[in-house]
This record gives C-alpha cells, structure tokens and sequence, in this order.
C-alpha cells in the first residue's frame, strides 16, 4: 500500500491514531471518507480502514486492483470485514468509531450493521483533532506547496492585461498554478461549501454575499455555484483580492494577495495596512498554549480601534472567523473565532484572514498560511504584503 | 429567491415533487444538499427546503442574506423549523422523506429530531428519480453545456505541441474550457468519488487502476487524487482520451473524444470503430421503454463479437457500465449496467461510454450525451466521431 517515501510516516500517523483512538475510550474505529484514508494510507482508495485499541490495523480495499502491503485485504463489500477479523482472531469491539460527521447516514447504518451489538462514537471529532496537529512529513508538504503557490502568484502582476474580466484573469491565474503543480481540487470538510480553486474577487463583487461560511463572497458566474467571479469588467480604481488553490501535494496552503488596477481610495489602502498589522500582531502574540479565540479578539479590537469594523471580513454580510486550519482540507482546526475553544498548539497550521471589504473598491487585506511552534508563528506564505499594481 | 428566467420552471419542478412525494407515502421532505437545493430552488443557498403532501414549501435560508420571495424564511438553525411551521399552521409530518444517501449521519440525526414522533425514510431516492426524466428547461440547459463543450473540444488539434505531457495538454484545454464559460465545478453524487475537471489519458496510463467507479483510469499526478494524467510524454503511436467537464450551466454534458499522435496499431483502430458501431447500434435501437441493462447487453455482445471483450471498458480494471444519466452530477439515474433495473423514460439524458483500452497504446473510443425521446435516442454531443489526429 504504502509508497517507500511514506513508510515511516505511516507508522507515525499510526502510532498517532491509536493513542487517540484509545484517549477517546473508543474500541475500534473504522475510516471510509476519502481525506481520512488519504490521511491513514498515504493514498486515497476505495475501502475501509480499520484500526482496534490493540493496534490491529487493516485496509480493506475494494478499488483499485494491484493494492500490496501486510495490511491490505481485498474485500468485495464491507459485510465480509467481520468474518476477517474473527479469522484473524481480533475480539468484536464493544464501542466502533465511524465518521458521523462526514460519512452519508445510509453508509454509517450500512457500517454500524457490521458490528450489531456495539455502540457507535464519534470518529469525526477524533480524526479531526488528530489532523490538526500536523507531522514533520506533512509541515514539509505545506511548505513545498506554500513554494509553489507563492511562485504562481509572482506571475500575477504579468498575467493582466487592461480590458479584461475578472474570470478571464481568473482562468489565467488557474493555468499559471495548474503548470506550477497545483492538483486543482479544493477540498473542504463536508458537503455544503462548494468552491473551484478558490475565489478572485473584483471591486463591488467582493461585497455580493455568498452562502457559504467563507470569508469571501462574490455573486459567481451561475446560481449552481454563486461564488466567486461574475463577470465583471476589472475597473480603475478597484481592488482585485486573490485567493486561489494552494494545494500542490494533497496539502493545501491558503493564500491571498490584493491587486489594483488605478489609485485606491485613502480608506482601502487604510485598510489593507490594518490587514498587515494584524497579521504582524498576531504573529507576535501567537504560539503553542494561546486561546484561538484571543487571537480572534485581538484582530477584531485592531479592526474596530481603526474605525473599520463594518467592513471587517465582509461588509453586507460578515464571516464569523478570521483564520482556521488547513491541510487536506480547506477548514481544519483550529478555528480562529470569537466562541472557538481551541487553543494553539505546536504543529497547528493555520491561515489567517483579517480581510476588508470596502464597498465598490473591493476587498483589501492578506492571508498568510502560518506553522504554529512552541514559541512562535512561522510564516510559510512570505510573499510582498503591499498592494500589488496590474496596471 | 427565483430569478425570472426560473419561475414557470420552478411551479413545473414543485408540482414534479410535490407527487413523488405523495408517491411515495412521504408526508414532508427536508432537501439539504447542494444539488437538490440547486434543483428545488434554482440556486444553491445554505438551508433547506421543507414540502410537505399537501404542498407547503418553505426555503428555510442561512446564507446568503437578502434573498425575497413568499417561500422564503430567514433561519439560523434547522431548530426553528417547526415552530415556524405550527404557526403557519401546519400539521406535523408522521414520515419524513430525508437526504439519507447524501447527508451526514449527524446531519440527518439533527434534522429526525426535528419531528422525534415521525418515522424517516429515504428522500434521496424520490430525487434521484425525480431529477432523472428532465424537464424542457432542463434539456435546454443540457443542450447550451453541450454547444460549448464542443466547441472547446474543437479546439483540441491546434492546442497540441509535440513534446507535450498529458498534464501540458489537459491544462490548456482545461484553459479553453473555461474561456468558453465552463463552471469547472465537476459534481459528484456521494462523497467517494474526486475529480477535478475530469480526465485525459495518455497511452499506458489508461490502463493503470483507479479507485473510482469510472469508466476511466489513470495513475494520477499524486497519491491524494490517484485518477487521470500522472505527467506522462504523450508519444508516437499512442492515443490521448480526453473526458474534460462539460458544465457550463450547473447541468453537465458528458463527451469523451480519442485523439492520436503518430501511426495506431489496428487493433486500437478496429477497437474504435466498434465503440462507433455500437453507438450507432443503441442509438438505433434505444428509446422509450427499453430495458437499461439490454442497452448494455448489446454494447458487451458486440465488444465479444469483435474478439475485443478483455479490452473493453478497460483492461486490468474494467468498469461495469456503459453509461449513466447526467445532469446536475456525473452519475444520475439511468445507470446502464448488466443488472441495472432502469427502464429508459423519454426526458432521460444519458451518457453512453463504450471505451477499449488497449495496453501501451491507450483508450480508444467516444461518448456521447443523449436525450432520450418516445421514439429514439438524440445525441446532444455531435461532433467527428472519428480518431483525431493531433501532428
């Protein structure tokens, strides 16, 4: 199963895994979601993976063919994994973990039938927590995939030319990542936030609401996906924010830069300095054992002593977060909100998203993808954080 | 809620509902998703859609705000929801029809507890079938995604450099795809199967294994998204499959186009003349009324007649189908396979995809989208069916 590169961080992951699995008292848990046996099994299949609090581990593999490995078994549907475990003499378990959050009702009935007389937890909340504190083999990942995101970005400023819509600096700006590596999938925990590699947002756009909890808006191009661009002709005088897909490895950094066509009103280019002062106050504040929700605070006090705060992340209506995690998936924890209870912790890799949406000029302000250590926040997206010309 | 363009389309879609439901012995139904919300409601929006027998509805909206219409109640969690109802006075649902096969286990366990005296059944299945026989306005749209996927697919010859890898190839058609208005957005039904922007399968690699239930294979650019191009030279005498995203209107035409570089063996050559045959075969034969599994049948008795069986659909890993509905996603009902119990209706739009892949050389073949009338099948994606040359 597992590629010769991925071996040793397998057994961390491994060793990860259980001691979470046994933390949350649970006896077994079983992973079917396709970010999850990403996460398990360095590859994404077509199966189930099983794992006890005795460490017996399985995966149970339906598509592709060819799969080899100690713990690959090849099933045809999921009512044969008991029998193999019996076989392999592992006791039933008692409590069985399943990915409630994530998994379809009908699959977790079908899951939860394999195992009648057990109790059934939570392994969402589980393999959520396990996620958020990232390994060295993972921080390595997202600093490969911050490089190129940052080396797609560099070419923004060549890519526009005057007269052009925003999707069509859109589509050059996807070409651009697409040839850098970016895989283009955007993955987001969850079925409801729909997104194609992200969002570019151009001047009174920026302030149309959308009906996901991002910290972006814009009307979109189509009602099956109103998000993002619509068409609208890049105006002097207007921002353009660009927030496209980071994820170069399966790990995805988060990353937006604001670009101008024209001069800007004083209240933007205001703005978009309170964005970068955040950001370096939060760097300075943050580490291990810090309230995400301090943080939060924090940015939402600088916001609001600036005389912005009808304008912070979002103007019509306004995002309730202003960072979150990120790694497989676009909104991993920690989250960075007023309520959150999460607190900081080495290995944590979040992106932080104090944005400013001024009304008919745009949306102003940077995001940063940051590695969490026991001292500090360390920047992997270090990229100019002025307002960058087209024009 | 509904644009203009959408209301006599809406009044066809709620009174289409409104009697599978009834058909089904449904008291209410909660639609949650964004596919069926898209369908109910012309957009995607964050919240739900409640109709009930007697043909109350309500779009019960988070996000975004500033929505209007008489149908529209503003909510902030799905717990408002009976209270608003009772003081609408109307009656409790003793069944409740709910999204089990494509909502979370939490999320369903959430919504059941709205009505905890009502017994639960299986919304999605009263929406797949509903969504399968399409409305005019529907085969419209379909017919609009398909004008335009042609037309990025014509682009094809002159996009081709030699030297070129898969991946080189896909992006700038993936480029040409969006100019010409593509959403990019690829819809899945289920939470199993990724992919971004489809596939392109360059020689050898149509024959590697993927974990989807895809008429298509590919080893993939990375371990995360193990399907379609992995990086691959396109080399002399071998073929290019291109099966890119033909969703330029939230409803998706399916198209697949065999492009070749250099001299093909014959074999790959008489392979793709009976992927021709046997279209022409089910076009001739394919209406109204006939069995979805016969359709296949003939497309596999043919393949075996042509000496081409371990070649078709692919090779170390074959797929069990020749085709399947589309629409909003990839894999709507019908589903044209050995035991599929899908008897073709007129309103169906079908995707038919009988593909050989041929080891080393790569996949030969077409598919085509089609409309299924009283009387005979209407192929929506009408362009050379013939091998095309890229030098």
């Amino acid at each position: 199963m597992h590629s010769h590169k991925f071996k040793p961080e397998a057994i961390i992951r491994y060793n990860k895994l259980l001691e979470a699995l046994q933390k949350a008292k649970a006896d077994a848990m079983i992973i079917n979601t396709n970010a999850n046996l990403y996460y398990t099994a360095g590859r994404v299949f077509n199966g189930y993976v099983y794992l006890n609090k005795e460490g017996d581990m399985f995966y149970f593999v339906k598509r592709p063919i060819g799969l080899t490995g100690e713990r690959v078994v090849y099933i045809r549907k999921p009512e044969e994994i008991p029998s193999i475990l019996q076989e392999s003499g592992i006791a039933k378990p008692a409590n069985i973990a399943l990915e409630l959050d994530y998994s379809s009702y009908s699959d977790i009935v079908r899951l939860s039938k394999l195992f009648p007389e057990a109790t059934v937890s939570n392994g969402s909340a589980i393999l959520r927590q396990v996620r958020a504190v990232k390994t060295a083999y993972e921080i390595a990942e997202l600093r490969a995939s911050a490089a190129r995101h940052i080396a797609s970005y560099s070419h923004i400023q060549g890519l526009y030319e005057e007269g052009m819509t925003d999707i069509e600096l859109q589509i050059e700006i996807e070409r651009r990542l697409r040839l850098e590596g970016c895989l283009g999938i955007f993955r987001v925990a969850g079925p409801s936030m729909e997104v194609f590699m992200g969002s570019l947002l151009s001047g009174g756009n920026a302030d149309a609401p959308s009906p996901y909890d991002f910290a972006l808006g814009g009307a979109g191009l189509d009602d099956s996906l109103p998000c993002g661009c619509n068409g609208t002709l890049i105006r002097r005088g207007t921002t353009v924010m660009v927030d496209l897909c980071g994820n170069f490895t399966g790990y995805m950094t988060d990353m937006s830069r604001t670009f101008s066509v024209g001069k800007l009103p004083d209240i933007a280019i205001q703005a978009h300095a309170t964005s970068v002062s955040i950001h370096h106050a939060i760097a300075k504040e943050a580490h291990s054992g810090i309230a995400a929700a301090d943080l939060y605070n924090l940015a939402y006090e600088m916001a609001e002593k600036a005389g912005l705060k009808e304008y912070f992340m979002g103007h019509r209506q306004q995002a309730g977060f202003i960072g979150h995690g990120v790694g497989i998936e676009i909104n991993e924890l920690p989250v960075l909100a007023p309520r959150s209870r999460d607190i900081l912790e080495a290995g944590n890799i979040v992106a932080i998203e104090p944005k400013f949406v001024i009304p008919e000029t745009g949306a102003v302000g940077i995001e940063n993808t940051y590695l969490v250590t026991d001292n500090k926040m360390e920047c992997l997206t270090d990229f100019t954080e002025e307002i960058i010309p087209l024009d």
